[in-house]
């Protein structure tokens, strides 16, 4: 470290994940002990193009900790390299990444911890390897942010916990209705690639059906699950399905209703399904669409630590100057990894892992199990 | 009291509603001191027809407090007056009400504890007065249920305050993604003709505009409230939405939307409103509907006390020979009303009413008021 | 109301409740249409002795409304007419009754809306008095605040719903341990003169033995409402007390013990009397003690309206030029009560009243019913 | 495995736990499917000596997964190497060690799912041990339970979300309070020998001070931190104190008030340190003891995922023949590993580790700092 105080810009960009703000405060709280300054930049990558910056002091995270959302504000129409907004009186169109440099360097930046997804951190990637490419510096620390928890960097990203502590608090709710009603109830979680929350939260609120992208599904195995539970003297099941859930041969937009129609998923394939299945077992079915509930409000506590920790370590690797590194759980410690491994690796469900082989053995059906006459 | 111990049957009829349980707990506690033997009756008035009893002591109760969902089942296509359904190896059809009497008569049920909604209760009612008209009896006390808090008869019926709770929860969640990301966020909750659950959330967890079955909405006025935030500085807003909210001129199932078409709504008038208004305003907009998670699963602690404030009375009724009345809540007090008083008189939201009026006072919209150019 | 723009005032007094910031938001949002100004007094009555002032515009109250304690601040020791403390360099003594309505002059005060308990009020109440009689004016209007809910002038006060709901939650879980592991679980609440609390929440979550102030209680008769339990083959109990339980002829403070000595209630009459009756049953004990967590927090939903309700009503009391008054609830309506009558009357449970009753029939024990030995 | 179907018996013994109830239907559901009989043995050790079973088929388990407690019931005094007690009409003393082997052989069990803490483990080691001596076998599949996430051979232990979870929300009602009032909020949490509830729920809540019994400490150090606090404008502050925090030179049950006097810690070690430091400070303090509260009630859904993997896997090692075993998650995964290295082997809070180096980057104090003037 060099006499002159640094200044640290920090940034959220992408949809919303509980524990943002638990990462900022922790940045803020680690970096603000007097050799940093630090500088929140507005809207995610859309704050450098706009030059709107607020001042982060201690005063500013205070509080913050126990609160959903971000104070940095985000936003998902922000790539520098593909931009199409107004700043002031002019409309921009296009690469303005060129920009982004020339006010980071205005600002004084010696660097920017980045909070983000997949998509965040690419374009942080390559704002380095622009700068880098034109003699200067774009420093960035990464934070992953995936609601998702499909990164295969990280052991676990925040948000997650969070998200799956909603959903089975929901499926508990509907549980009680289903026992009591005899009715099918689904419940369509988030999860557009990755199956993992709706893995999670069936597991621990006893979904008896759990449709998730990687592993595609049959209607008639589904009705079949349920009809084999109605044989056993259960009137009822709950069906949790990932909004990215697809049938065998499908994709994840059109489904192929049974009577050879092609339906377009509006607002849920869990809907489209739960008729199909309706239609074939004759039992009443009820659907709810959690929505962005899923990833708005107050972090799990578990949430609130590993975004801190996060946090804490993206700040050290800004005073160690380990630039294009990102924090990430590895086993019990969270440690830096190379920014650029980071990007673009998904981890996805393994149907044949652990965690299925768990849900099977306790009598969890996928919607891909062969019926008596398959 | 005569000498013999009598035996009074209970059943829940209709939809879910949280405190179910602690009803029939309370009836049993209070009935079973010595008195009385209580006989569960299976899946409302269905049970009557099927003949499926359960012996309800006081283990049979025990632990059911803070459990959703009701230990005796409940049925939506039980009613014995137009009737359709299979019992052992008959089909039968119409009219069953004679082999209801007769059943009554056969279990030796001195009179029965009805819980359940108007529809219930009607039932309960008419199975009186044919028994009255036929020289017997057919002996009620009734419990009022609706999650909607939406009769006369009584200031509050339990459930209610679990559903708002649930739904203020929800909306939190949504506040801070929606200040976060600029976003519109919509809410669908519980509703059809009453729009109680929506106005008391709303105000509850700081809606911004509110849809409610009572006041007829325009979606131009629902654009420009959000418009009107906007241009304070507000990127975002809350729109809570209840399932039965109407277009001014317009009805409950159809939209007219602003390009002429008819839609129907599908799945929630929420999506098609937002759907509208994102096109006139160009904001963003999310859709949750979180359907029947609002009416299953633990009861609020203020539900359960009224659960078994009306379980009490009910009981206490029984054993009063005050047969053909109902719980109600009346002041601070629960005391028993005339059930056929209490029967088909529906409690809408005054929209001139003090609620209301609280509501406009912190700034809350209800799609109907006039715009600038109106 | 006249041309000139009104100056109001407003202040928070006495202990923690969760609807504060409610409140607070509900008077800004009402009276900030235009007419007035509302300035925040900070930390109770203190504020008006240090003049400590924050302009409350719409921003200061956005984002509040599900924030526990009082953006305002509040005091325990701030009585005008017994002040002792310090104001810039000067030590204050004695009355400073004076200074306080001096100040509230100077600070060009037209009206103060007051929201606090009983002692709050009397203050209030006191310095309009004393400027009434030195020709004068202190314009109040009051708004109720307790969370031990025991105001004659109001059906209910906000704070009681969610002290309540985290009262039943912590007796939920305790519920489990108890009935797994045979013990007898206490768990301390508040209430010192009133036993609302422990009332409602031992009713809520299925309290076996419930001690309140209004009904002093015989450590035998609980130890043998425990045994009782235990001849029926019920292993655990739970109790539920308040703080302010007394036994037969004691007092709130001293216990007389069943060995002859007499023990001091520190850190709760709750654990003294748990672990004479384990001497007494031979049943292991485990005591809870809540403490503050009761009235701190995000507020219920019931009590964000009835809180938002309350300051809508003083607001428009406010513009009415209605001083003097206080917002009530009464049956369904909140409405404006006069404030001297307000205050000074509590409301304690009812021994003989609807809702001690409603917990004996279903099984509750106050500890005062005579043993087969009395 | 043979033709005959196994008979294998599982309990739950020690101290509550939220996920037990989870593990016992993974086990039940997992091996139930027609290859083993499930017998569950009621309060731990305890029903091995008075001979009391319960048959565990599907219906038993149907629902108990979000249920708190153990449906098998638990005992702390259930250690057949050191027993006291009634068994029928004789009384038992000493080692009843052989009556439990005899009492296995004749329930015809051909190995036992033990669920228990360390305690719990080594009992069931020892019985193994004196059955092999014997010639004979008490073959055991382990399930670690702890809610202090306190051993060495598992990355974590279910309940201790639930526990963190619980301990943060009160911590976060707390916070409002002490912010509003300017109070200094103590809070004791469990953790006799390990800190991690602390630590965890003091990191996730935004503690100021942390005491746990790794890190001994000062009170003068603790009154410094706070001071400090008030110094920088912040007149409250929140203190978590693990049930086991030791003064520096102290032991957990004496400690050393500033004037002179030896204190016995009653009721919990927060109180004392509370009245110190509000006597060096001035400021006042209120304190909370959690309690049971902490190990009861329904467990996370993280707790809940965790609690059912484990009992797949004890089941699975079951199937498998690989008896003295035990389930631990390592990493990503869950896993066998042996009993015998899985007891007496306690994994603390390491003061120098990753952790405590986070909560001191985001300002956190333990108490152990010094002052200016030491």
């Amino acid at each position: 470290m060099t006499g002159r105080m640094q200044r640290i810009g920090i940034l959220t960009g992408g949809g919303d994940c509980p524990g943002l703000n638990a990462v900022i405060r922790a940045v803020v709280r680690t970096l603000g002990g007097g050799s940093c300054e630090v500088v929140g930049i507005r809207n995610g990558f859309g704050g450098l193009i706009s030059q709107e910056y607020v001042t982060l002091d201690q005063a500013a995270v205070s509080g913050i900790l126990p609160r959903g959302g971000t104070i940095l504000g985000s936003s998902n129409r922000d790539d520098p390299f593909d931009f199409e907004g107004t700043v002031g009186d002019s409309a921009l169109n296009g690469d303005v990444s060129a920009l982004v440099l020339e006010n980071t360097r205005r600002a004084g930046l010696d660097g920017v911890v980045v909070i983000g997804g997949d998509g965040t951190q690419f374009i942080a990637h390559r704002l380095s390897e622009r700068a880098y490419q034109e003699g200067g510096a774009f420093r960035v620390v990464g934070v992953p942010k995936t609601i998702d928890n499909d990164l295969q960097a990280t052991d676990r990203t925040f948000g997650f916990d969070t998200a799956v502590g909603i959903c089975s608090e929901a499926i508990d709710r509907l549980h009680t209705t289903a026992e009591s009603h005899h009715r099918v109830m689904w419940v369509e979680v988030m999860g557009r690639h990755a199956g993992w929350i709706a893995l999670h939260s069936g597991l621990a609120a006893g979904g008896d059906v759990i449709l998730i992208p990687e592993i595609p599904f049959r209607v008639a195995s589904v009705a079949g699950a349920i009809e084999d539970r109605r044989r056993r003297g259960k009137g009822f099941s709950i069906v949790v399905v990932a909004e990215g859930a697809i049938p065998e041969g499908g994709d994840p937009v059109y489904l192929l209703a049974t009577d050879g129609t092609r339906r377009k998923s509006l607002g849920g394939i869990a809907r489209i399904v739960a008729e199909e299945v309706e239609r074939l077992t004759g039992l009443e079915s009820r659907t709810t669409i959690l929505g962005h509930v899923q990833r708005g409000g107050t972090p799990s506590a578990f949430d609130r630590v590993l975004a801190t920790r996060f946090g804490v370590c993206a700040a050290q690797q800004v005073l160690a100057g380990s630039w294009n590194t990102m924090a990430a759980l590895r086993g019990p410690s969270v440690v830096p990894v190379p920014l650029v491994s980071a990007v673009g690796s998904q981890r996805l469900v393994d149907p044949l892992g652990e965690l299925v082989g768990v849900a099977r053995a306790t009598g969890v059906r996928f919607g891909d199990e062969l019926g008596p006459t398959d």
